[in-house]
């Protein structure tokens, strides 16, 4: 295949490495792996889990279960708070997966329970500190009452407690992000004690790419579920999840233009491929990518001197110092990492591997322009 | 049709009285509206606008040309610095329609010179203040180069001068909005003062939606190419392009969640939905979209005291005043204004009209569920 419109490049072998160390964790650790497949979002990439073993995962969406169902995937979670309105795609999908359902509300399971036809687990998501969504984690009455339904439900199996502290990602130091897990282990472990004896198999699910990256002690629960680790991407390296070297995923986009005076390279790639995420940089300025350079069989770290500083809806302004610049052309395709592989991937809507193949994105109908040759 | 998924909504009569002020205003002005049709990229909602005997229009990229060229448009500017890469699809697409294209620099001339087997229209993108790309208004020289490149190639016939003022979505205030165009069109003057000898039909291509909405003297060019217009959304209304009431598009989604003591609603609509545009507030924080009560037939304005204020992929958070906050309940779909339409339109990928029909988005897979009822 030719690149003539960005493209989103991903290297298998980096991608193998970042599920291989995973794997490996878990199994260190004794917890079950059960990736989220919200980042990829593709058959191809998950069928790579599978060569590893992994038969459970972890979705964002019906629509996303249902896909990676018809995929073979056999025991699926929507870590999403159900939403009651999909009862007939939950319905369909329970006939056919193990399906693994979230609530946060009383109000939810009383739908579930009148309107599910098949049986589910259902998890109870706990709010650990990260404020988005969950039952905090001691407020015992709420989960009381929420539980006492779940009880009283034919269809829904109590599984256990999942949290996502979703707040590591505003961290960049290792100690911080230990507490942040602790704190979660210590509450979900709170938890399992006080409701054991009523549901004596309940079981504990945390796990975002930060801590399930950075921290070697992941014990405590039964199952983790990051999912950006099989990418990485520059949020995570800021972080400390991951080198430069693990990042997976690329984007490839045409010279259109040059500013020489201001040291400008004009990029077709904007925010309808990239996505508006930014990281903040010292002097309070932000970025949208860093610049590598294509080799043969992948690219390189970032190169110093040269970022992609400013995106309009399908325009980047690449600023390089003068050395950089005069080394791009109009014409030339320029690498570029993603700041947030997740969205950046939701929007290219498909893979082009650094072996050539083209990899599908459940959305079906990729942005770029496959141009075989 | 049912909503279950996050939705978004397109109120025809809305866009219609959108197109049917800027066909009037071009008309009062005699300049030629060539509308960008990167905002909906939908053949319906393009359709619209051949009802106002509209059959020029602005695009963005080749893929975009194509799509319309393949649903009978027969004269189509790409409004983006021509991507040599693409020589290709711009060859097949010259045999088929009256192709516009932008050049920005000699190295592109050279190559569509060499490259193209077919005549198309050539229009050299001038900077005029927004400093994102195009030749400087004052560098004749570069300026002598490129149209000289033109003048000795067989295919390329030169049209004109195009500017962009995209530094008008900075400005809130109409004074500096009338500054900006008066410079714009005082500069593209100038140079067609300067190359009327050699090329006698030249014309001037213009046109935010920011002017073109706020402006009533858009005399002095032959045409004008906003897009947003049609839909509008926050940012415009922020700059005075438009009321709330003139918003022709709002997202609709399900609420899956409530937080009492935050005073917070979580619905399904995340940043895969929206898109990360924020609008900034006095109190510097932002947000990514306003709360509006959804009728029978469309939606009312923006409600006071209830704000989508984050977003993380899929989940949004809306935090609301106790007195809205008790209006909605889990399972319900609350209504949503986008800060940012062309983003929001690109990732949904498909829009349902109040009428109840749905159109398409040339990618072709709709983001959302479609439940037929």
């Amino acid at each position: 295949m030719r690149i003539t419109t960005p493209t989103l490049l991903l290297d298998k072998r980096k991608a193998l490495n970042n599920i291989g160390r995973m794997v490996q964790k878990a199994k260190e650790n004794g917890v079950r792996l059960r990736p989220h497949f919200k980042t990829h979002q593709s058959a191809q990439v998950g069928a790579w889990f599978q060569e590893f073993g992994i038969d459970a995962i972890t979705v964002s969406s019906v629509r996303m279960a249902r896909y990676f169902a018809n995929h073979g995937w056999k025991d699926i979670m929507i870590a999403f708070p159900a939403n009651v309105l999909e009862m007939d795609d939950m319905n369909e999908l329970a006939t056919r997966v193990n399906l693994h359902l979230l609530a946060v509300n009383v109000e939810t399971v009383e739908a579930l329970s009148i309107g599910l036809k098949h049986p589910v687990q259902l998890w109870v998501k706990i709010d650990t500190g990260y404020r988005r969504t969950g039952v905090l984690a001691n407020n015992h009455k709420e989960l009381d009452r929420l539980l006492g339904q779940v009880k009283e439900s034919g269809n829904l199996h109590f599984a256990g407690f999942v949290a996502h502290d979703g707040h590591t990602y505003k961290q960049t130091d290792i100690y911080a992000i230990q507490t942040i897990h602790n704190t979660s282990v210590y509450l979900l472990q709170l938890l399992r004690k006080r409701y054991k004896g009523q549901f004596p198999n309940l079981q504990l699910s945390i796990g975002d790419t930060p801590s399930c990256s950075i921290l070697s002690d992941l014990s405590g629960v039964d199952e983790i579920r990051p999912g950006n680790f099989v990418f990485y991407d520059l949020t995570q390296q800021r972080i400390g999840s991951c080198g430069f070297d693990d990042i997976a995923v690329c984007m490839a986009c045409p010279v259109v233009a040059k500013h020489p005076k201001r040291g400008e390279i004009i990029i077709y790639g904007g925010s309808v491929h990239f996505s508006k995420d930014a990281l903040a940089q010292e002097d309070s300025s932000v970025l949208y990518g860093r610049v590598v350079e294509l080799t043969n069989d992948g690219w390189t770290t970032p190169v110093n001197g040269i970022d992609l500083v400013s995106l309009s809806q399908e325009h980047g302004v690449v600023k390089a110092s003068s050395r950089h610049f005069e080394k791009y052309h109009v014409g030339d395709i320029i690498g570029i990492l993603p700041v947030h592989s997740c969205l950046t991937a939701d929007l290219m809507r498909g893979y082009m591997s650094t072996e050539g193949a083209w990899l599908e994105h459940l959305s079906g109908v990729p942005r770029q322009e496959l141009v075989l040759i």
